[in-house]
């Protein structure tokens, strides 16, 4: 079987459900982003794409500043919510009863109900056409206490799922396929 | 239950297992990205952040071309040995058995066995400190023949799969959470 060529498409997978948070004229709002990843270690570094025309662009704009926050698969309504209705005209926080804190970043609300949260200091923003690729610096990261285990975060307890741009299902993560920095090693000895 | 600060950590799950593909000095080489993803869709970008010593980075910067390849699970082994080995020591082309072709862009390998491959050219590098952030332009997608269903990819064909950053584990994709821009919804009459 071959190839078909489908012209110029975003067929990533898997990707990531986040909720991405700003404050707008002082009040805190929250917008669902699948565009968004790590982007560097040292320092630490997240990246989020966001169309320009997005109200949370707005406050990230004003503020320079913004959060990354996971949510888990019982968040599933509440953050489908916010990637179809704008803050510019509901109180999202107010509708998903979304418990929110700040910490070291002033202007970076934060989700109690998720169990992920990271603080960001604006370091890029690139005009990409639609879209504006935001560089964020991470200052400060907070996990759920119910979500670890040993002091480190546990993905089966954090159940964070993935956004399936095809089908537009979000799909929780399933079997274990191997152990990463591992079982390429067989393929050394070859 | 309350949060524990943990410092900045780079916690986003889940993040995709990519195939990131370069030519350097003329010849194939792929590395594994985990810290990639969509950056816009008009016009279609990726960025992936890629660590300043690695060798693809090298090709990236020689032809300002790249490709990103998703993976299905049954490549895992040889994903894992991408990012395990740097290619200015051995071939991984040939260590992989990756069949290599090119499409439009030139010096932008791409591989047969990976279900999904684009190919990007360079439109911005950010020296985010540990780590370059590439931002390419989605130039062309391929999608494996034997992954479409009515014309379109089946990600339950692709079979991509997830890195876990906490437990260094590959995993698949599993239960269907919900609807996106569709169980939300349900919350506006509230």
């Amino acid at each position: 079987m071959g190839k078909t060529a489908m012209g110029p498409q975003t067929l990533i997978y898997p990707m990531p459900t986040l909720l991405v948070g700003a404050d707008i004229d002082g009040k805190p709002n929250f917008m669902a982003v699948a565009w968004g990843g790590i982007a560097g270690s040292d320092p630490p570094m997240v990246s989020v794409a966001i169309r320009h025309s997005r109200y949370t662009l707005k406050g990230i704009r004003q503020n320079m500043a913004f959060s990354v926050n996971v949510p888990s698969a019982d968040m599933a309504r509440e953050t489908d919510y916010c990637g179809i209705i704008s803050g510019a005209k509901v109180d999202k926080v107010g509708v998903c009863q979304f418990e929110v804190f700040y910490g070291e970043v002033d202007n970076a609300p934060l989700i109690e109900q998720c169990p992920v949260n990271m603080e960001c200091r604006v370091v890029h923003m690139l005009d990409l056409g639609s879209h504006s690729l935001v560089v964020g610096r991470i200052e400060e990261t907070h996990v759920s206490e119910a979500c670890l285990t040993d002091g480190k975060p546990d993905v089966s307890k954090i159940r964070p799922f993935a956004f399936n741009t095809t089908t537009l299902q979000y799909q929780a993560l399933g079997e274990v396929v191997g152990k990463a920095f591992s079982m390429g090693r067989e393929l050394k000895t070859q």
